[in-house]
């Protein structure tokens, strides 16, 4: 440690928002360099590169072959897949001296076809799995938690090429397979369920998401094992019900309710049901929304639902990607008169209506349904609104809150929620990629077929502050043996030549056995040390100290806390066991 | 190969300069995914992470902590040591979705200095010598011969960083070492010799150049053991000579004489010399150039020098730098209607003369020297013009070309030339980001001193091709055993399961053992097998075909060519002991 690069720190990074965040800059493992940018020391990159190898070994014992591809590129195939554009500002664009349009790769399954296209052409090549461990690029909107979230990280992304979908079926099992012993190494707890396919496409795609409170996404479960990211759950249509015994539809003055609340309070003072009272899930919610493509033109949207659930903004994001939503500004109300701002109803709405705005519904909306909801007059609501029978929405869009308890779609019982952050996402692409680039191959009859595609993708960096998340604790880091930068700490504490001398001995010693030791061997105080090995993290500490003496040392469990006295005599062969088994308490009482 | 992706190319690609672009190519290593940049496929890849997993080992060797950087660098810092402007054209710039200026790093000077800032504040910290490997960006203006000269590239760049000049030098030497390891490791034929700093400023470098007939570099040696790339040697100037017998210079008529040779056929013709005939190298030659600083301003120069000597383009780039020269045009002339086109003399030159132009002559054209030169009139030039008499220029500078036979700046005899590439550089930088960027210590007095660093760079993925290059002959590639993809390449050759079953057995048995192996399964014919067996390079290639009846396999050495027969029963214990002791013919006769 005399002569590592590292320094612990003793207060928290200002913009630390997640523990694992605060630990690894504290620890000396990574710095900030940019925004969402981060610089790896050498603990923090010996840990990058241990996650790398695990992710290396899987990835080649299932069958894919490594290559590497430039972060660096051409805009064309981008744009042939529409991805220059759809992707946004996330993307890193820019013009190299000739003036050619350029990207930083987000992700490279426009460059891996072409590749794939330029070498093979017969269904004899496939299937084939090709993987790179590369760094990437994305401007994120709002970076954070160090190296959960940055704009430059290390991802492993692999790309499968087969004839059709039973090939694909398989190559997306074996990448699923492989995934699930990744994260196993690594000792992470994570769920793999159901995701949306967002502006990647394809059929179906799958998230691992590790369990973390501090995770960015929100996954369900449901008693009957059904799992989904909230984004991806989907409400199934409402089944009709018969309106026949609703009365018509009638339009009250309900002055002063521009909100839920309002409108409910005043529906049970003055309408009261002869059932039970009003409840805001009898109300119809009309939320106005601006619409912007991404080649920039815009149009309003007006989502209906009940009116106990708001709209997800992440739900309603994964549902209109590549397209971005904004609320309804006071400029917009103003260009559309037929819009009774807190008044809004079904009348006024939809393609076939006077204003043409789409209206789309929640599933839950179901034919014969029957609504308070507004009279697109000002301090006017309609009662018994029957959907089907006085409104026709042009359409549904599942976009409402998912609430703990809610029923599961699988119909197993409730759902409930949790936070997670994405460790590895396994996509079914199919052939949107190779349509749009042209990758076809002969297939037995010498027909050209075009090639269908799986991705995958692990977050190599990101599983570096997953695993720290996971496993840090009120002192520090703590490292899984595995990807520990060093297996074994070994502090001198105390003054006096012997306990320097046996502290370097001991460290010798295991290195020879092929042991990776870090050797704090600073002139600070023992308790700068010991709160610098709790701070670092490698599984084992090993003290010498006053007890050397009466030859004796201490092992120290970092994870467990626990302590044990072993003797000098038997140290070497004691701590090698205790590498070899992994536990430290059943093998020194 | 039935699985493996890769294909050979029976044809050159068209833009193939070079024998290691060709061969790294049509083997399959590497493909073009835009100009200057580069895809990586599964056998280049291998050799491009040994080749990284040699330069790692050596560089922990020497002490140095390896580290990892962004890639994606702010602006602020290369904008404190001036390097965003004097970077010009090569260097790639974005700007991110908040509109902040961005770079892609080309080397990182800056960011290595701020880091270490960051954590070290005492002299007790240094010296301390940091790398990474990683991709790197440069947008050259002339990317060439594949991965040789690339705009994306990996490279390994260290930092030096101590307390003082001769801490510098340890630490400068020990990368020097370092360097000679691993180009030694690699096989590489190189030269070791004094180089220009250039953009990147500091006292002294060191280039390590692969002796290259297509090398970019052309270098000089001595008999006495100076080594200097070109644009490194430094001319001594002329010592003064007295020029009491020279007569008083006297313009003449000559007209029609634009050029130095219609001028010495004038001379001779009309002037006879009575010593001997009027030279080239009698005449002083002016060249007049634009040069643009990296800020966009624009000024003449003219540079003096013997009528027999061209200037060197890039000698001139090197002595300009961050400056760039021009040809004088048209317009140019047309604006300083002093110069005289053909015609032009030192009267009309110097920040003194009428014109204000900057006046600066080659070394060789000393005080005393006697030259026939232009009048600065049409059709006219001046005869015994004596420099330091009749004309002082403002200053020196050593742009001629360098001749092979030119004499050595050591005295040691005369100059020798040859070609080559750059593979690696190392540089005493001294103080100048350290003091741009504010990274001071404490001393042993507590004083704040500046800190001194050095940096040094590795082109790993150059080393690839420059292996190929140095390595490759009029068959395919043909790799060093220790950084080829496969050790061993069996070639099951002709039909018959037997053949099939061996050549499978042979290659897991070697496996099993820890040899890599490259199995050809395919079916194809055996000649298509031994052409992709040679092109793709394997040191061993393994013949299985008819003799296998006879219990008989074939080993050829690709680079000798050299084929033995050996017997089945000692196959495995033959190639073993060939594959530890590297020779294949020794071995087996």
């Amino acid at each position: 440690m005399t002569e590592l690069f590292v320094r612990t720190l003793r207060e928290d990074p200002a913009d630390a928002e997640v523990p694992s965040h605060r630990w690894l800059v504290r620890a000396g493992y990574v710095r900030r360099a940019a925004p969402g940018i981060y610089s790896w020391l050498p603990l923090g990159y010996r840990v990058l590169r241990k996650v790398e190898a695990i992710v290396r070994e899987e990835m080649e014992l299932m069958g894919a072959q490594e290559v590497h591809l430039p972060a660096l590129l051409p805009r064309e195939p981008y744009e042939a897949t529409n991805r220059w554009t759809e992707y946004g500002p996330n993307l890193f664009r820019l013009k190299d001296r000739r003036g050619n349009d350029m990207l930083l790769g987000p992700t490279h399954e426009e460059i891996f076809a072409l590749m794939v296209k330029d070498l093979y052409n017969s269904y004899k090549d496939l299937p084939l799995s090709l993987f790179q461990i590369q760094t990437k690029y994305r401007d994120e909107a709002r970076p954070r938690a160090g190296i959960l979230r940055g704009r430059e990280f290390v991802m492993k992304d692999s790309y499968s090429f087969d004839i059709d979908e039973s090939g694909l079926q398989k190559s997306y099992d074996a990448h699923r397979d492989a995934y699930i012993k990744i994260f196993n190494r690594l000792g992470l707890q994570y769920e793999i369920v159901a995701a949306m396919s967002g502006a990647m496409g394809g059929s179906a795609s799958e998230e691992f998401l590790g369990i973390a409170e501090n995770g960015e996404d929100t996954f369900v479960r449901s008693p009957g094992g059904y799992a989904a990211n909230v984004e991806a759950v989907r409400i199934p249509p409402a089944e009709p019900i018969p309106y026949d015994d609703a009365p018509a539809a009638h339009a009250e003055d309900t002055p002063d309710t521009p909100t839920i609340d309002t409108l409910v309070a005043l529906a049970n003072d003055r309408f009261p049901r002869a059932d039970r009272p009003w409840q805001a899930g009898d109300t119809l919610k009309n939320v106005v929304l601006m619409i912007t493509e991404p080649d920039g033109t815009r149009r309003p949207l007006v989502i209906g639902l009940p009116g106990d659930r708001e709209v997800d903004a992440k739900r309603l994001e994964a549902q209109l990607e590549p397209a971005t939503a904004e609320p309804f500004g006071a400029d917009d109300f103003a260009a559309h008169p037929g819009l009774v701002k807190g008044y809004i109803g079904p009348a006024a709405l939809g393609k076939e209506s006077a204003t043409k705005i789409e209206y789309l519904v929640d599933p839950r909306v179901g034919t014969g349904t029957r609504w308070l909801t507004g009279a697109d007059e000002p301090g006017r609501h309609v009662f018994d609104l029957v959907c089907g029978r006085d409104f026709t929405p042009d359409g549904l869009i599942d976009v409402a809150e998912i609430r703990e308890g809610d029923p599961s779609p699988d119909g197993s019982g409730p759902l409930h929620l949790a936070r997670g952050m994405e460790l590895g996402h396994i996509f079914q692409l199919g052939k949107k990629y190779a349509e749009a680039l042209g990758l076809q191959v002969l297939d037995q009859n010498g027909k050209l077929v075009t090639v269908t595609m799986g991705s995958y993708g692990v977050g190599v960096s990101r599983a570096v502050a997953a695993v720290a998340e996971d496993t840090c604790d009120e002192k520090g880091l703590c490292w899984p043996p595995e990807i520990a930068p060093y297996r074994v700490h070994i502090v001198a504490a105390g003054k006096g030549s012997e306990i320097a001398e046996y502290a370097h001995e001991l460290a010798f010693r295991l290195d020879e056995a092929g042991v990776e030791v870090l050797l704090d061997d600073r002139s600070v105080s023992p308790g700068v040390k010991f709160a610098d090995s709790e701070i670092l993290g490698m599984p084992t500490i090993v003290v010498v100290g006053r007890g050397l003496a009466d030859g004796m040392i201490e092992v120290r469990d970092r994870r467990s806390g626990e302590r044990t006295d072993i003797a000098t005599a038997d140290a070497l062969g004691h701590l090698l066991a205790l590498i070899r088994n992994g536990n430290a308490a059943e093998l020194l009482v």
